[in-house]
C-alpha cells in the first residue's frame, strides 16, 4: 500500500481546522473582560493606538494590528510611537505609517499598548499630558510587572505578548483576522517568545501562532530579518572580539571578551553590534558567567552579564552601582577595560 | 477597573483547550490510513523501531517517542539506529536505550521511521538484510522524496516532520501521549522546522506543537541544547576565521572565509566545528552567496555554499563536480584552498 498524498488535507478540512481553532482562542478569554473593550471601542469613531517608547515589535505589532482589523469596521485609526520605527521591523505591514507627533485632531479612545504606564509612552505622553489627563483610556498588555492605566485595563500574564492578548479578544468578538493584522500580532508573539523558545510560551501561545499562520502570516518574514539578517560589519566585530579577547576562568565556568573602541572602528562598526555577545558566550558549554566588557572611553567601560542558573547576574552588577534581573544585568563602571576586567572577574570568581 | 488576574483560565478550561486541540488533530488525518497503521501495530506484540543513519531529532524522537506510548500499551520495544545518539540529543528520554545491533529476539513488526527506502538505515539494514526480507514493516516518515519500504506506508509531506504525522495518528487513535513521548515528538517538530521558522511549518505543525506543549514538553529543554550550546573551542574557531578570513565581494553580494587546519588547530577545534558556518555569512544583509572554504589537506578543499533566494548553490556546486539543494550546497575540490577561493569566487562572480 502506498499513499502518495499521505494525509494532505482538503481545502474544507483546513478551513474547517481554522475554525476550530478560533474557536478555543475565543473561548480562552472571560466574556465579560472582552464585553468591556468591545464596548469602548464600539463607542468610539476616532483611535489613537500607542506603542510604548523604544518599541519591540510586540508594541508596534500590537497597535499596527489592531488598526488593520479596525480601519475596514469604519475607524480612523492612528497609530504612534515616541521613538522612531527601527529599520528591521519592515516585516510590520503599515510601519510607514507610524507618527511620533500626535496629529491635530480629536481622538474618542486612546488604546494604550505593551505596557501598563503611562510614563512608558515616553516623550508622547509628557509632551500631550493634558490630552492623556481626559482621554478614555483602554490599557492591553500582559507583563506581570504592570500597573494599569486605563479606564478598561487587562494585564494578562498569562499571554506571552500582548499580541497573544489581541488575538484572544479578536476571535472572541468573531472578528476576522486580515493578513496584514495577522503578520503583526505573529510578530508579536515570535518575538516575545525568541520564536516559542522562552518559557512564557505555553499551549495557548502556540496555538494562537498557529491561528495567526493559518490566516497566512509567514513565521520566516519576521525571524530572518530580525534574529539571523546582520551587517558584514556586525560579523566582522565578532570575529576580531571573539579573535583577540575571549578568556575564561574558573575552569571554563566564567568567559568573557571585550569589546575595544580600536575593534569597533577596525569593523566599520558601531558600538551596539556587540548586542547579543553576552548572550552567544554563556550558551558556551559548562559557562555559568559571560561576561562582555565595552570600553566606552579611557576612564569608563559598561559590563553585560549573563549568567546559567542559578548564578546571580543582577548581584554582580549591583556591586558596581548596576542591576537587572537574575539572569541578565548591566554596570557602567569609572576604570578603564583593563581595571573593569580585573575587578569584575574577581568578584565573580570570589562568588563561586 | 483593574483585573489583576486577566484571562487566567481555571485548570478546567485549559484541560478542556487541550480536549478540544486533540479533537481538531485526530481530524486532520484520514481515518482509513489511521486503521491501517492500527491493525498493524495492534497485531504485534514485540516492535522493532528504526530511526535511520545518521540520525537527527526527528528519526529518533519519533522512534522514542512511540516507543513511550507503546511500551505502557504492553508492546515490547526496540529501539534502532545504525549509528550512536550524538551527545547533545539527551534531551530525548530514552535515548541512552537505542541499540546499534538488533538483539536476538524475534519482532512482529519493524516501524521504519522518517525515511522511506530501507537502505537509508544503513548497516542495521545491511547486516541484517534477511531479517528484513521477511519481516512485517510499517513505514512512517514525511519527505517528499521518498519511495517508501513498508506493507504499510504513509509519506505525509504535508507534516513538517515525522513527529507531526505521528501525533496525528496517536491523537486519532485516542492515545494518550505521555510526557516522555510528548518531549520526542516535540523534539522532532522542532528541530525539523528550526523551532517553527522553515516553510513547511504550517498552521497544523504549531497545533500538533501546542498540544505536546500542553503534554507537558518544554520547547526550551530543546532549543538551547540543541541550537544555542556550543563548545568554547568552536566559538573560538568562529572567531579566528571570521577575524582572519572574512571577505567579500561584487559589493558585498558574495561573502566568504576560510577554514584552515592551523585555525582549527589554535582554536582546539575539530573541523566540524565549521558546520552553520555558512548560513551564518549567507543572513549577512546583502549576501547573495556564501562560501566556507574547508582546507582538508594540502590538495583537497571542501566548499560550503549557501544561497539567498534566488540564487542557485547547487549549480555552482554542480560545476565543481558536487551537488545539494537550491540554497545549500557542497562540493570537495582536488586543489589547495587558495586555488580553490580563486576558481569558485570567479565562479561565482560570473554567474552573478
Amino acid at each position: 500500500m502506498r499513499r502518495e498524498e499521505g494525509t494532505s488535507e482538503s481545502e474544507a478540512d483546513e478551513r474547517e481546522q481554522h475554525t476550530a481553532i478560533a474557536a478555543i482562542l475565543a473561548a480562552a478569554i472571560d466574556s465579560e473582560q472582552a464585553r468591556d473593550v468591545w464596548r469602548l471601542i464600539d463607542q468610539a469613531k476616532s483611535i489613537l493606538l500607542l506603542a510604548h517608547e523604544r518599541p519591540d515589535p510586540d508594541a508596534l505589532g500590537s497597535a499596527l494590528g489592531l488598526a488593520h482589523v479596525l480601519s475596514p469596521l469604519g475607524k480612523e485609526c492612528v497609530v504612534a510611537c515616541a521613538d522612531p520605527v527601527p529599520a528591521n521591523y519592515a516585516f510590520l505591514p503599515g510601519h510607514e505609517s507610524v507618527v511620533s507627533r500626535l496629529p491635530h485632531q480629536h481622538f474618542d479612545l486612546v488604546i494604550a499598548l505593551d505596557a501598563g504606564e503611562l510614563g512608558r509612552y515616553g516623550a508622547l505622553y509628557t509632551r500631550y499630558q493634558s490630552f492623556f489627563d481626559t482621554a478614555t483610556i483602554l490599557n492591553l498588555d500582559h507583563h506581570v510587572t504592570s500597573s494599569g492605566c486605563g479606564q478598561v485595563t487587562i494585564i494578562d500574564p498569562a499571554s506571552a505578548a500582548t499580541a497573544e492578548l489581541l488575538t484572544l479578544l479578536l476571535l472572541n468578538r468573531e472578528i476576522a483576522i486580515n493578513l496584514d493584522a495577522a503578520k503583526c500580532l505573529l510578530a508579536g508573539i515570535i518575538t516575545d517568545t525568541r520564536s516559542f523558545e522562552y518559557d512564557a510560551t505555553t499551549e495557548r501561545t502556540l496555538l494562537a501562532g498557529s491561528y495567526l499562520v493559518g490566516c497566512g502570516a509567514i513565521p520566516e518574514e519576521i525571524i530572518k530579518p530580525y534574529y539571523r539578517v546582520k551587517a558584514l560589519a556586525k560579523a566582522r566585530l565578532w570575529g576580531i572580539v571573539l579573535d583577540r579577547s575571549l578568556q575564561s576562568a574558573a575552569g571554563g565556568s566564567i568567559v568573557w571578551a571585550c569589546v575595544r573602541r580600536d575593534y569597533v572602528r577596525e569593523a566599520g562598526a558601531t558600538a551596539d553590534m556587540d548586542d547579543g555577545l553576552a548572550s552567544y558566550l554563556v550558551d558556551i558549554d559548562g559557562v555559568a558567567f559571560s561576561v562582555i566588557f565595552e570600553e566606552q572611553d579611557a576612564t569608563t567601560t559598561k559590563i553585560s552579564i549573563r549568567t546559567s542558573a542559578p548564578h546571580d547576574a543582577a548581584a554582580i552588577a549591583a556591586a558596581f552601582g548596576g542591576g537587572g534581573h537574575l539572569r541578565a544585568a548591566g554596570a557602567v563602571l569609572p576604570m578603564d577595560i583593563e581595571a573593569a576586567v580585573d575587578r569584575v572577574i574577581a568578584r565573580i570568581e570570589a562568588s563561586l
